[in-house]
């Protein structure tokens, strides 16, 4: 049984009771709707998308659907500083690939997640459903979880605004 | 007295001891060193820092060192993808300018800062000192807190790592 907050408790240190609550939280009860693109599209309109959505990295499908990539703002800003026309090179030339790209399921913990996302340097995950096709792993994007997610949890854990999970 | 953490205690339901100890955090207990530049960079120059520090955003300093701007990852692909001569073009011109910076002060609580940062959508605040000199308010920047800070900080209260503040 998951735990219970909002009762009155008598023989649990406050320290072991917040971690208990920070570690109950799982990446579906705080992830957002993923930007996601096909591998064909231009590095241009990739960044106007980027802008129109306000995101800081959009992921990138395959033409089954399936995640191959993301790109970053830090991608791109690498890319136009550079000689490359952005009108022409497909974004598929600069993301970074699977097997690289660090994701996260839709069960697991919140605490996990962010993890990945402090040690890995990067400001989201995507938020993937794993299935074998002809004996490979790929992966369905679901969801994304950010930074900003986290800042929100934490703001509604000090406001006391969280629904039980 | 500031409350402590550590102790078991008999009264007080889990959520408000949570809200209490997560509202206990200031801006001091957490913040990171800022990446400063001076208003006549070149956007290239500041670029290549933001690649070397690996940081998101820079805060731009006048000749007296105070705050005077911010210019984000955002801001420079936006000047990217321009006509703009980036290797001739200070990062004054592209920056956001007082009094339109959203900033933090030591003492504040993080709380206060990441409502900040979630409001404004922003990346992260300059931490600053205020001091007026010619009846004209002036920021010294000491600091910047950012949402990495805020998932380290989520991630230390998840693994009892804190130290009491």
């Amino acid at each position: 049984a998951k735990p219970r907050v909002g009762y009155t408790f008598k023989s649990e240190g406050v320290e072991s009771a917040m971690r208990r609550v920070l570690n109950q939280y799982r990446v579906k009860d705080i992830q957002s709707l993923p930007v996601i693109m096909k591998e064909s599209c231009s590095i241009y309109d990739a960044i106007v998308t980027l802008f129109i959505e306000d995101t800081g990295s959009i992921f990138v499908v395959d033409e089954n659907k399936y995640l191959s990539g993301i790109v970053s703002r830090k991608d791109f800003l690498k890319t136009t500083i550079g000689q490359a026309d952005i009108h022409k090179v497909p974004v598929s030339v600069i993301m970074t690939r699977m097997p690289n790209i660090v994701t996260a399921a839709l069960d697991e913990t919140v605490v996990a997640a962010i993890k990945k996302i402090v040690e890995h340097e990067v400001d989201s995950l995507p938020v993937v459903k794993s299935r074998i096709e002809d004996e490979e792993e790929k992966l369905e994007v679901v969801g994304k979880i950010s930074k900003t997610n986290i800042a929100r949890l934490f703001l509604d854990l000090a406001a006391n605004k969280t629904k039980e999970v």
